[in-house]
């Protein structure tokens, strides 16, 4: 196969190709980086370098077959080809699909300034609080919404879609009965999908569901009372458009509540702007979609699902919680509160397994609140509720023979067609002749939902649709949202949602909240597991196209060629990647695709009548969501042991296999490991598995490390998650979005999960019936994986990883006379590390130093930090990705080794070492603070210890935050009314 | 008339019409602020308020008739009617047409990260060189690429377009001959509309243009030869694409030297990374533009021109040069050099009046070079010269009717059509058969020009057009580019051009500059006369469109209808807002608006037969430009007084007036008065020069205090610019792109410019042919000024103009008690200042504290200074605008009250005032410094003298700089080779 130098080095100059290739720009290191580098490594070439690293039975280097020039795309080419597929979308028509999607404005100062801008969607999760307090910010108001509109106390800043939030409720409430009764109670009126997740979910944890038509009281309290139940989740409004009086809904929560059950509640919060909150009816967790907030509709995702409860779940809720807490100086500093409620703490104990969550689109949609603040809101839900009203009460009076179904409404309505036609028939002239497209809910009722973006004259082509008779409404009169349903308290009274309602008011908060955030427009994150690449531009422009983002998930398939095609080449692409047969892009983190990865395992064996394999191995190495994800799948996990050296032991594998034959059900391990370390046993590993008839997943979370060099399918797995927000290049998007897709061997393709609505998807014949709410998760996203692929094509994917792995061993090379790295020095038989090593800090621990310590230090430098503590607690683990070049790489080895230095001084008792306990130094502090005397070390060594640093450095926004003191005063929404008042007198 | 309260206080909630409005999003204040501003101002309401402000005799407020809605487009109804004008341009075409225009890949990063990024298009030109610092050393890169390419030591900043850049060469030499020779040698081999630019520019100035065919040695050396020759221009390579051997230049430009006179050449860039470069055969002066450095066609602009001149030519060489200098504690800093030699020192005087120019451009020229690199670049001549020349030889050996005129080429072929077809017909099949775009020189020669964007299909394209047998060249040779004229020196060694090659690279170095520059992305620029409003993301959109973006300005006019209908459209609004009766919207500058303007009054007056009428009256309180422009019209200038008390002194106006009653032409004016007052006894002086018969200029700078409560038609005026760039909302760019446009009353219609080349402006009766290269000057940003005015509509314009009043008098009204506000206290009879105001200094200088160091102290408090030094030494002119909210104008205020507390101090004698001198603080200075004790003042009151500036400030990135040292050791491109060779080895 072709030499890795001559395909980077020797670009033959003539006419017959484009000069540029987007590899040149992708690659961080130049020509020249990469000759210093294996110099410095000891090796002449690429060749010998990989061959050294990978072992020979691991290394295949098969040449892929990509839909794509072997050289890839250029960027223009690139840019023209997505052009063309995004033009079979239909995105011209106007979508009153609803079912918890729904047309909306994304203010244009939002789109610019923080969707398309890397400020934002390249940072990381703000776990390194001190540099990450603008988006921190941003989720709090977020989360402040949330509970304001809900009317709940507490809010998580974002799930991953409102299915896996409806069945994160359901779980919530099922532990909380300790998982004595086995029934949940639904309503009927759930939009379809979402029902769909929560029966996957119940499916393997044994707990029947049970729905019932709450319209009818009678029947809802009775299935309330039956002792097996352990809660009830209704949707308020319904699928339907329907509200549920408040009465009844107060007789469930109180039946609820006086047996000690949970009452979930799925909303929508532009009704909740109009609606009375689900707290005045004594729900105890409220969830649903922020789509709506300015969030294009995307095919589906990513949006961010809210989710709120009582004060009481506060140590129950699922998944992240930025709070409030002070930094080292008193200073009001925001972070993640309660971290030892996740499964990265947890494991197998946790309650949910969500890790990446859908932080971009959770901080469009507080944007989106602020830009409008409440009179906005209220103004743009009013007009929904509006139009609704005028075309409601002309179905009903009007000289119309359709009838409507729902007795009330904010802004869907459900009709029974006359007999005269058919769904099918309607739904075709509303297409045709009015560019609509409605929701068929059957062969002869209908459904539409109205939105932000309805304007006059889509509502008289709907009422020329639904009437006989040509009808002008009165459109100078604004119906009133009936009393006995509205909310009368007034609500975001927050200062930060009602200053920034100008243009220019806008603009500068979004920058000042960008400002306080480390990017990799600003510099290397060298996040160990996390893949941290460039996300280029080219790959970013696509999302924001019409085409795209304003496509309806529930669109049928003959207006979605474009997306269609776009999702079926990176399947295959992906399949031929990783070496299996078929790809299912659902799953919208990399959770998610263990989750859907194990649920197929399960579904496979249960077919094979072998559903009483239930045992998962797990390395201890492994990633907190893997553990956390097989028992959400029901399953029995067994830990493998890891050898002193860092490698599996084979020996307890072996021990543990034979044990548990007859209940092995699957291996869980991700390769190269958790430790970085393309481990030699792994095809023995995976024979002992499959000779005990157990199946072998492969997280893929460092497939960075694998791109043509091997594969899972080589490697002999079975199944694999992919995520496609590290190697293939999503951004992070500060927290999410991501996408976990799962690529399976041949038979157990047929369990891929579907959609229940669009029905797309082949097969099918297991349980596993969706795992999110779109049949393709976080389709919005996928435009940028594919662009990855097909840019760099069969030749650059796999350079791509090996340029990882120069770059990483370059750092380690450098690193080692001054730190100890982690298992390398122990396996005198592997070449170095894969794409990422760890660097081991434990020893410091005795002298009252922790990892912590210098990961903190490390922003002082401009950097942000490694991973901290996973795998191996009191270590950092390093990933530099192929992107970054050798100056950057450069600069972190000097940053790390001047660290060393004050490691040293601070072991050694020197006072200039005491800089590492209180970093990060916040500008503030370096001003300020008036004890510098007295610190031992000087304001300049603190902010400037090395010389690049005075012409560039990013500043952390606080210093040190208190972690202990923000968990103990739990707060997480906007401090109350400040300034406004005087604003409004 | 609509009371103005009501449009914006009590928004009806209906549903016939939308929510929102633009208005509400453009303007700052809330309604409550406007009602806290009222009540400071001691008015009830806005109404009585603009009584109290505009003359009785002026205010006009008759309703605008625009073609928008009277409440505007809202923001989306804006988007979709701009992209139904989008799509009329055919901007699918391949176009080959050249003649200064060629298509060129912007690199997205770039794109996204520069053009679309409000921290590079909001900030101002960098007078202010401590918070600048990003764009200056930008456009030192700039100014470095060009004299690398042009091989000559001194480069401006960039200039306005090819064809005035050509006209500065000509003034240029000109000048240095004294003026006393008229004579000036021209290639017939210039680009068309540079010529025709020249043949503008020498009218007025009784300068002969002599054309010669260069190409003939000894025709230009004879003509060279006569005594009344000044100097002499050339085009290398020339427009027909042919390159003029060295040997002849070098003859040329011996000769020229042997009687001390100038060679000046026009070049090309591209063709330069490959070409001898024109230093090599002594050329003075070398120009061009620089738009096929990744800027995109855009109908003909903006265009950034370069221009580069010898050493001895230094302190002549117009726009403005960016020089390196030092800063206080002696770290390399830029600013702007040489500033003596510029119009708003030397008015009259001066020899060039451009004020605003073309950073932006600029700019994204330097960085596209930085991304390429120089082999990057080579690469890409490379190809279009390989392109380039398997055309030309096809069309010489292959079977071909027509006939090659040119012998050699860079990238341009110029070809006779055999006589069974024309050009016409030629043209129709090219477009019609292959959708591509050449140029037709007469009847039957055509032309065309390879470029960057050139692939094999169409260059196969161009040879089934040409050839009359199917021809596939070898396109796996490079022709190499002839070695008589080839350069073999080495280029843009510089660091800067060898380490961004990674997109990652890329992105951190613009993030890095952006964050060193203070932009509207931060806070208010509150510069008197320059309205920094804002630009908001709607009216920005449409530039990047490939349908406004893609477009050649020498496109046939059925192909550029959405253009032509745009065009149309804003010039109707800017003659109903401006009540004249037509406009030209080709000048690119308020300067060029200035001469353009000039001169259409001077055509008229001729073709009257009174052409001895050429004085222009100028009130000393003018800006510079205007006696600049005026003295480049060939105008005698006489100045006009002011009074005490600011105001015009009408007496001195009616003496002059007499005075030079048969030889006045002009009275140039400009209102609101660039003191800010809105001086009642404008129509009176109007009066008084017409009944001399001169004409009235008005100089719309001011127009932001104007918009539908006056006009400059209403006040008698016969000729207005109007600043686009200030008024109607273009971005500043950091010191251009700027338009502006001139409005004429009826008689001076036919006098407005044309365009040589398109010919599509009707009429033309006078000399002034194009004042531009292009018909529409920066055409690519006029999408931004016509969605301004469509989307305020004609209710909310005169809004903005009211609001920004209210605005600067809130602010005047809470300063005056700490400052002493000019002109105010001693105009009983006003209420106040119109759109800004001037904070008078002097009194201080007799302490030795100077504008400066206040203008400095407030970059500590996060705020750009406001206007230094204009209209009057020693002061500060603030103009808010309307954008600015009530809480950033209060933030304002409490920095100017606390500056003030330290001028006490300061002139007190007490120590904490040396703040004022040392002014701004750098993070270095506030670190490092090691003199702190001895201040006076400590680091806290240094850096955050306000509690606000702890969350949220903007840094200056260097100490104050020394100017005279920058201006002593000149040096106007980047230091040389650093760290480059350490991987280059
Ligand atoms: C090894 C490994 N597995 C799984 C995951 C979970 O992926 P996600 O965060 O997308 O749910 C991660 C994420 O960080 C990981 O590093
Ligand atoms: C009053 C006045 N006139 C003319 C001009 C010149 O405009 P421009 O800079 O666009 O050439 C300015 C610019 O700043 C100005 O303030
Ligand atoms: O020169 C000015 O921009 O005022």
């Amino acid at each position: 196969s072709q030499k890795f130098g001559e395909l980077y080095e020797n670009q033959k100059s003539d006419l017959d190709r484009p000069l540029d290739t987007f590899l040149r720009r992708h690659i961080g290191p130049s020509k020249w980086d990469i000759k210093v580098m294996l110099k410095t490594l000891g090796y002449d070439d690429l060749e010998t370098f990989i061959e050294s690293l990978v072992p020979r039975n691991v290394l295949e280097r098969k040449p892929l077959h990509l839909r794509a020039p072997a050289k890839g795309y250029t960027e223009q080419e690139m840019l023209k080809h997505l052009q063309s597929i995004a033009d079979k979308n239909n995105y011209k028509a106007r979508n009153f699909i609803g079912k918890g999607y729904y047309g909306t404005f994304l203010p244009p100062v939002i789109q610019r300034n923080l969707l398309e801008n890397p400020g934002w969607y390249t940072s990381y999760t703000p776990y390194q609080a001190e540099i990450s307090q603008g988006r921190l910010e941003s989720l709090l108001n977020f989360q402040t919404v949330v509970s304001e509109l809900t009317g709940l106390p507490i809010a998580n800043s974002s799930l991953l879609d409102e299915g896996t939030a409806a069945a994160e409720a359901m779980l919530l409430s099922f532990n909380a009965s300790r998982k004595k009764k086995l029934n949940y109670v639904i309503d009927s009126n759930l939009h379809l999908q979402t029902k769909s997740v929560l029966y996957t979910k119940a499916q393997p944890l044994a707990i029947n569901i049970i729905e019932v038509d709450a319209s009818n009281e009678e029947s809802i309290l009775s299935a309330l009372d039956d002792t097996g139940t352990f809660g009830s989740m209704i949707q308020y409004p319904g699928t339907d458009g329907s509200i549920l009086p408040i009465n009844t809904l107060s007789k469930v929560s109180e039946k609820l509540h006086s047996k000690n059950l949970l009452l979930s509640v799925a909303s929508d919060l532009m009704a909740l702007t109009l609606l009375k909150p689900p707290s005045a009816f004594g729900a105890d967790i409220v969830f649903g979609s922020s789509q709506r907030f300015g969030v294009p509709m995307g095919f589906g995702g990513p949006h961010a699902a809210f989710f709120a409860v009582v004060d009481k779940l506060n140590r129950k809720i699922p998944g992240r919680i930025v709070g409030v807490s002070k930094d080292r100086l008193g200073n009001v500093a925001y972070r993640l509160a309660l971290q030892t409620r996740e499964q990265h703490i947890k494991r197998d104990k946790a309650t949910s397994n969500i890790c990446t969550a859908q932080a971009l689109s959770a901080n469009i949609a507080s944007n989106y609140c602020i830009y409008h603040g409440p009179q906005g809101l209220k103004g743009i839900s009013q007009r929904i509720y509006g139009f609704t009203s005028i075309l409601a009460k002309s179905i009903i009076t009007g000289k119309c023979k359709h009838t409507l179904l729902n007795k009330n409404w904010f802004d869907t309505l459900t009709v029974k067609l006359s007999s005269d036609t058919n769904s099918r028939k309607f739904l075709d002239e509303a297409l045709t002749k009015y560019s609509i497209n409605l929701f068929a809910v059957n062969e002869n009722i209908v459904s539409l939902s109205l939105d932000e973006t309805v304007t006059k004259s889509d509502v008289i082509s709907l009422l020329k649709l639904f009437l006989d008779e040509e009808s002008v409404p009165d459109f100078n009169v604004l119906p009133e949202f009936p009393s006995e349903i509205r909310r009368n308290d007034a609500y975001l009274n927050q200062s930060v949602f009602n200053k920034y309602h100008s243009e220019t008011a806008m603009l500068r908060y979004l920058h000042y909240l960008q400002n306080r955030d480390l990017s990799l427009a600003n510099s290397m994150i060298p996040l160990g597991s996390c893949t941290m690449k460039l996300n280029s531009v080219v790959e970013m422009l696509p999302i924001t196209w019409p085409q795209f983002a304003n496509i309806h998930p529930f669109q049928p398939v003959n207006q979605v060629s474009g997306y269609i095609e776009l999702t079926k080449s990176l399947s295959l692409d992906l399949a031929e990647i990783t070496g299996l047969d078929a790809v299912s892009l659902q799953p919208n983190s990399g959770a998610q695709g263990e989750y859907t990865g194990l649920r197929v395992i399960r579904s496979y064996l249960n077919e094979k009548g072998e559903g009483a394999r239930n045992v998962c191995l797990i390395p201890i190495s492994a990633h907190g969501t893997n553990p956390a994800s097989a028992a959400m799948c029901g399953m029995k996990i067994v830990p493998i042991k890891c050898l002193q050296n860092g490698m599996l032991d084979i020996e307890d594998l072996k021990v543990q296999a034979e044990k548990y034959k007859d209940k092995l059900a699957a291996f869980m391990i991700t390769y190269p490991s958790t430790y970085g370390l393309y481990e030699p046993v792994i095809k023995d590993a995976i024979d002992i598995v499959h000779s005990k008839g157990g199946l072998v997943y492969l997280d893929g979370a460092n497939m960075n490390a694998q791109l043509g060099l091997t594969s899972p399918g080589y490697l002999g797995a079975d199944v694999c998650h992919l995520n496609l927000h590290k190697t293939f290049a999503i951004p992070h998007g500060g927290g999410g979005p991501g996408v976990g897709a799962i690529c399976v061997r041949g038979e157990l393709v047929k369990y891929l999960p579907s959609n229940i609505v669009t029905n797309r998807t082949v097969s099918r014949a297991s349980q596993v019936t969706s795992v999110s709410s779109a049949e393709f998760g976080n389709a919005l996203v996928l435009p940028i994986s594919y662009s990855f692929i097909k840019m760099l094509g069969s030749e650059g994917l796999p350079f791509t990883s090996v340029i990882a792995m120069l770059n990483a061993n370059y750092l380690r090379k450098k690193l080692e006379p001054h730190y100890k790295i982690l298992f390398l020095e122990s396996n005198s038989d592997i070449g170095g590390c894969a794409h990422e090593f760890i660097i081991d800090l434990r020893g410091y621990k005795s002298y009252d130093l922790e990892a912590t310590d210098i990961a903190k230090r490390l922003q002082d430098y401009g950097f942000h930090s490694p991973t901290l503590a996973f795998p191996v607690p009191g270590t950092l683990m390093v990933e530099p990705t192929e992107s970054e070049n050798l100056q950057e790489l450069d600069r972190f080895i000097d940053s790390m080794i001047s660290i060393k230095q004050e490691i040293d001084a601070y072991i050694g008792g020197v006072s200039v070492g005491n800089v590492l306990k209180q970093a990060p130094h916040s500008l503030e502090d370096l001003i300020c603070s008036e004890d510098w005397e007295t610190r031992g070390y000087s304001r300049e060594s603190a902010a400037y210890p090395l010389p690049f640093l005075k012409k560039n450095k990013f500043w952390p926004a606080v210093a040190r935050i208190d972690d202990v003191y923000g968990d103990m005063n739990l707060m997480c929404t906007c401090p109350a009314v400040e300034d406004f008042e005087e604003h409004t007198e």
